[in-house]
């Protein structure tokens, strides 16, 4: 058989196996999800074997050290693997909630009930760990799912693979709820992608140009995030102290992910105290700087930006810095060059607070917080499949829920309608 | 300017609008609903005097008596569009909702907070009222709309536009919120389904050849269903007499629309029985009925239904009726040609109804009530802007918060992230 025909044939035992999937009890979920955690311990020195493959063929390849670190799976790592699936068999399940219920004049009984959305088809990079992650949630919420993971990390995809099929199998799961693509050629995505009459949605988890390529070939919908151009606004009427911690840690504290801060607003009422309190403290922490030209007139000798810097996800000790008239021409900012990812503000000003989280429409508008706290884990949901910052069916973290849709379920005694 | 061009302006102008729009309070747009509503009324003769330009156009291009009475604006009508708008007047802003919110152990309060989806894109077919009906609701979430109406009625649709942008104007509500598309050019919808920049989500109206071909060449996501075959299952343990009044109410009081039943199924334990009962009731309403094999031994000289009845949407006074063995046999039948529009059992039996409700994952699942219940306004929303049967976004009916989507609101004092 052909690449696609393998791949329309791993979407039909999906769409099956989704459906056995469903109207499973978490019982039965949770056994599965235990059984998988047991076995990564179990089998971890063949999990490092398999993994060590794909580690050599990467070094042999000349891969970045960074990149073969990504790759790497130390035992370290496989437990904390299996400590992620406990804290999803931790979590509730989704499926069945009833989120709210209404009598309506006639005696009928309209609700909503959460359902799994069917399934789920998740195309990576080189983290194996991925692999499991991604898993465990779509199994938890009642999805099939079809891995893809990056051609560097198929050995460690594919005994991570077999590991959950030997364990749902025995708790009575069908093979088909999660499938690794043991391939790794390039024609089983686009293959994948067309896939419509069997996979619900796809959510491309990688760096831009990954989610770019998925969402010009899917003809499935697809939840994603382009980028995070996150802003902190340092309002005039800011405590300084909380805007220095917070611009601090917005930036610094891990740049390299898509919820640190890349531009920095600042009131021009207080620009020029500021600067002189935060531009020592970004330049000590090895962060360059990149102002506009009333930034620049204050710190004369920096960097001028550019309007590309505006639009830039970094993703390193780098900062764009814009002095601003007031709240308007800050909003105004981040709506002209935003992402839509995360945006915060610091004051102590009540009105101005309230017009920022109410005129701001990112998926994450904070006030006085470190945009870094945009993150499913940290808001408490527990777990994070992605991020989206498109705005239809989730906007923001995703956790378990965002895996699933409501039903109308209707209860009635015989009703018929009159008009 | 070209066509193309036109339609990319009237895009960005969308999407400038809808910011200004996304925080405007209630009563600045019910003010312009009720002004909509007046002027709908005051210059009623204008309007039918443009629809009736339209019509003669129909007449002249021999279209049926159907369609041209689709078209037409009676004073009655244009009366009920107007009481239309003010349903939508008297509705909830869902805008600004904060639909949950938490506290977190670092001391971070936590919310998701409704807000519109942005710019909808309308296409539908010959009925004018939908044009009013859109707008209202599309306004009423805070959402810019761009309207692209069939082209037999674009007479009416232009004085529709021109009314409703009076009344904005005078409410101190931008022009482009709400764009009626002044031409009947083709390519004017495919260079609207081009602009995934400035529209957010589409939601055609209209027969199924219109929503394919809007899905077919949209890169913006599409919120749709193609076809309502709905199904009612009498169980061995239904009451005869609901079992008889709902399959006729679900047939019959109006075969024509989405939500009527397509296909009966019956437990082979009581299908001689209920046969004998419903068959002459559905015969004598004038329904033509195709039968299974067993079917047809119990009723002999009924025509035989074909694989393709099963998947067939009449919208007619046609009924394929299928003897199943069991509940299992029903619900394997509904998830192999059904549509996950309404599907619907009739039984006394507890463990029957719970399993039915549990199993069947269509977008409206109900218990010992019609099909035709499956409606915003009789499930309480207040209104309705479309039926979704596919699983992202929303599923089943959609009112004004299926307009809207959550943001995460943080209210922090000064926290910074340690890890």
């Amino acid at each position: 058989m052909g690449i696609r025909e393998d791949v329309v044939e791993m979407a039909r035992n999906a769409r099956a196996a989704s459906r056995k999937l469903a109207s499973l009890d978490r019982g039965t979920k949770d056994r599965a999800l235990n059984g998988i955690a047991d076995a990564l311990l179990a089998q971890s020195d063949l999990v490092r074997a398999e993994n060590g493959r794909d580690v050599a063929a990467a070094k042999e390849a000349g891969l970045s050290a960074a990149m073969v670190d990504r790759l790497t799976l130390t035992p370290a790592r496989i437990q904390a693997m299996a400590a992620g699936v406990r804290e999803v068999v931790a979590l509730p399940d989704p499926v069945g909630e009833v989120t709210s219920m209404w009598l309506r004049p006639n005696g009928l009984r309209i609700g909503r009930m959460r359902i799994p959305l069917g399934v789920i088809g998740v195309i990576y990079e080189s983290r194996p760990n991925v692999t499991i992650d991604a898993a465990a949630l779509c199994l938890k919420s009642g999805n099939a799912a079809i891995l893809r993971g990056g051609s560097e990390a198929v050995h460690s995809n594919r005994v991570l693979g077999r590991i959950m099929t030997e364990q749902m199998v025995a708790a009575g799961i069908p093979a088909a709820a999660i499938q690794v693509m043991p391939t790794t050629d390039r024609a089983a995505v686009d293959a994948l992608l067309e896939q419509e009459e069997s996979i619900d949605v796809i959510i491309p988890r990688g760096g831009e140009e990954l989610i770019r390529k998925v969402v010009a070939k899917s003809r499935i919908p697809v939840l994603k995030h382009y980028k995070g151009v996150c802003h902190v606004f340092v309002d005039a009427d800011a405590n300084p102290k909380k805007a220095r911690n917070i611009v601090m840690n917005a930036k610094a504290q891990r740049p390299g992910v898509c919820n640190a801060m890349e531009t920095l607003l600042i009131h021009g009422g207080i620009a020029e105290d500021f600067l002189a309190l935060i531009v020592p403290a970004l330049t000590q922490a090895g962060v360059e700087l990149r102002g506009c030209p009333m930034t620049r007139h204050f710190v004369p000798g920096m960097k001028a930006a550019t309007d590309e810097d505006w639009t830039t996800e970094y993703n390193d000790m780098v900062l764009a810095i814009r002095v601003v008239d007031d709240i308007d021409m800050a909003i105004d900012h981040i709506q002209k060059y935003g992402s839509d990812h995360t945006d915060a503000i610091v004051t102590e000003n009540y009105s101005n607070a309230q017009k920022f989280i109410r005129e701001v429409n990112s998926s994450s508008v904070m006030v006085n917080a470190s945009t870094r706290f945009s993150d499913g884990f940290q808001y408490g949901l527990g777990a994070e499949i992605g991020i989206s910052t498109t705005r239809l069916h989730a906007y923001g973290p995703m956790g378990l829920v965002e895996l699933t849709t409501t039903k109308y379920v209707v209860y009635g005694e015989g009703q018929v309608r009159e008009s």
